[in-house]
């Protein structure tokens, strides 16, 4: 699989200048990202980590698929590094007068909002607009379609270093609708180039299974029992109703009886394994609520860590584009 | 009347942590407040006092309920305290996507956003929500059902505290829908509080009226011309129309006669009263324009003494958590 | 033509206090604001122009008819002079619980935020709530039915003044639907008073015409392609599909066939004619893609000029507002 992002996301000395897809990215580069948001965690209750990284710069956020919780996390991400953050709900802008996505952009670009973060339902639009916006204009994916959610994936592979260290010896499980989830495609790119040792995708039928091209290297189980056995780390995945009957499945409750992780599933995996959600959880869907709330589950931590993740990516892009002002 | 949040709102030192209701403040508490709200009180046309009370903090902005004004107020208050703040328009945001109320706060704690500021048109929430955040997380009351709006009567309590000085010789009229207002309740609170004179509510019939054992000590009239005789201060409620069908009055002008504020009844209080009323209003329906706009009027007023109290209210709660920290 | 703005928006000194209209602005004052918008204009991939001429202030957007490219714009550069800025979408705001505009406006202004910059439909809101409001209260007017958008006006002088220097030697077309265009109207009244050699207004037929007392002096077309000849700036206005059919011109494709902005069309025009639009553009409509990308564009240059136009205008007024503070 090639991906047109993990070339145009490039400037021409090879640094990160957008952030479309974790896909290309070294363990080197993935590292940094990491240690710096690693720089900006803090513990719950104490005031979170604050500078002026991004004083001066306006970030926009365009979400042309509604998300309160990833909106709000780039939005406090952005302002805790000084920014200017202006939000436009692309539901109700001037889209509805005819404009095209790319003469919003230029209109952003020309206002001096150099740091655009986008989500939307459609596949491509990242890729496309990087390839038109001026040389220290930043895009960052911020969700699109089924294909790539770099942030998530990024919050995932840190939050399984704090909880797990060593990467190379941890066992991922990816649960549920893997053949529709960014978050799946996302987290397998990070874990793969950071070397973890094994990733096993589950889903319950075909429907729900990716192509067998993609997640090479994943081992594919059908039977969530058996997928659940001796790993570390277990990631569920957020099912959506239209998608149970396009699967086969009747219902929420079939569902979780069938692939819901729950107590008892759970207890099959290592005793010291973690449960992931990227939110927001369908309860006693696609988790049991004694699951998400329970003491291996790490649903919070990944939330906390994602504030740090973007305030990393933000910070990283944005000294990459001084980097090449500087030798213009 | 005992009211969980009353319980709920105090940390094990009898610190204030949250605010949810004014039942249960003690008259020190409320002047304590008040004191601080007025040193934040600046006359029109000067700038707004600021601070940096707030400095590292988010505030995030829940409105189940949408209110355009109260969300704006909590909103100035926040940043003049030099706080970040974060909107969410709780009608459009990942609810849809089916997610509980209680996940949303979660989230939002995880990214450290640590005063959740919440309306909603339903009962408990507020105090529900209390009893799950962490320690350091405080759950401002910005309007809940029927129940509970605390910053407004705040606000009325330092309007009228302004306008008359010693509360303890001021007698004074709350008159409309009292049954469903969450504004005649926090009134009555903080006003028997603070020993008030006089308090009167007057509704115009049983459907509008509280139950018996609410409003203990207010002296109850279903007759507007003569339960504003010698009042020193007027306090119109906003009614809405469906109330009106269900109190058989058939229409905004039917009640404008039986029951609004107008100037002939406002002569009939004191020749100083004040006349408040806590917007939006329904002009000519419960109260006249006239009487909105004349001389008497302390609308104006109390808006602005509305961002003070939030201002102290926000300070107040932040600087206690701080004291808690200090010591754990 | 007089204006009941042009008269409201200065104070007992004559200085400008609201921005209604650009009637009655004299060139020197149409300078000084243009002079300090080039001061902060900076060139594409540099940091934005910011100051502290505005800190303390609040400033509210209240857009009643949407607008995300101009509430962005005057958000962004609210937020560069340093102020805290509130968006108040007033679709969806307590005008559904029948408040009125004047309330809203009073309710903001005793929040202390003194500058409203205010969008509607309909005619006439922004001098009859100038009328209203407090002295040190500011009303910015970012779009006012067919009638006025005075900062439109300013950034369209402000292009051509980079553009093309000296103002009395150019000759401008504004081309489309004059009749019902505050773009057309604003730039007529800025261009004349700055002494432009010759403006000319071409509209495909009466219905998209001005009435004859309006735009005394301009040059009247019919033809476009007799209009566009050998002028020195083509500003191309956006047309709605309701309009045509009222105009009886079929479609957007005979729209562009018979009045469109073309290259071919182009070529008649001065060879270093410049192509202006307002925004949002409908591509191939009024304006062939090619064109509005092609080298004569300096579409994106008035998008930055807006920013820096309103920042101009936001310190101007305000400094004229403290000015008139110390006299007091």
């Amino acid at each position: 699989m090639t991906d047109l992002g993990a070339t145009i996301q490039r400037d021409a000395e090879g640094r990160l200048r957008h952030l479309i897809t974790l896909e290309g990215l070294t363990r080197e580069e993935i590292t940094a990202i990491l240690d710096l948001a690693q720089f900006y965690v803090r513990p719950p209750g104490e005031l979170p980590a604050r500078d002026q990284s991004l004083a001066g710069h306006t970030v926009a956020n365009l979400f042309f698929e509604p998300s309160t919780r990833t909106r709000v996390s780039f939005e406090i991400a952005a302002q805790r590094l000084g920014a200017e953050v202006v939000n436009l709900d692309m539901q109700t802008s001037s889209r509805v007068k005819g404009e095209t996505v790319l003469d919003t952009i230029y209109t952003l670009q020309a206002m001096h909002a150099d740091i655009l973060v986008m989500r939307d339902a459609e596949p491509g639009l990242p890729a496309y607009v990087a390839q038109h916006v001026a040389p220290h204009v930043c895009i960052l994916n911020a969700g699109e379609a089924h294909l790539s959610h770099p942030t998530q994936g990024l919050l995932d592979a840190l939050t399984i270093r704090q909880m797990k260290g060593d990467l190379t010896k941890v066992s991922v499980l990816i649960a549920g609708d893997i053949a529709h989830s960014r978050v799946a495609r996302s987290a397998w790119q990070v874990l793969s180039t950071l070397g973890v040792k094994e990733i096993r995708i589950a889903a319950p039928d075909d429907y729900l299974m990716p192509k067998p091209r993609e997640f090479p290297g994943a081992i594919r189980e059908t039977d969530i029992d058996r997928a659940i056995q001796g790993v570390d780390v277990v990631m569920a995945l957020r099912i959506q109703r239209e998608r149970m009957s396009s699967a086969q499945i009747p219902d929420e409750s079939a569902y979780h009886d069938q692939f819901g992780i729950t107590m008892e599933r759970l207890r099959k995996a290592r005793p010291d394994a973690i449960v992931m959600h990227p939110g927001p959880m369908n309860r006693d869907v696609e988790i049991a609520s004694n699951v998400a709330d329970g003491s291996q589950s790490v649903i919070q931590r990944q939330v906390a860590n994602g504030v740090a993740v973007r305030m990393a990516v933000l910070a990283t892009i944005s000294r990459n584009v001084q980097a090449r002002r500087q030798f213009q």
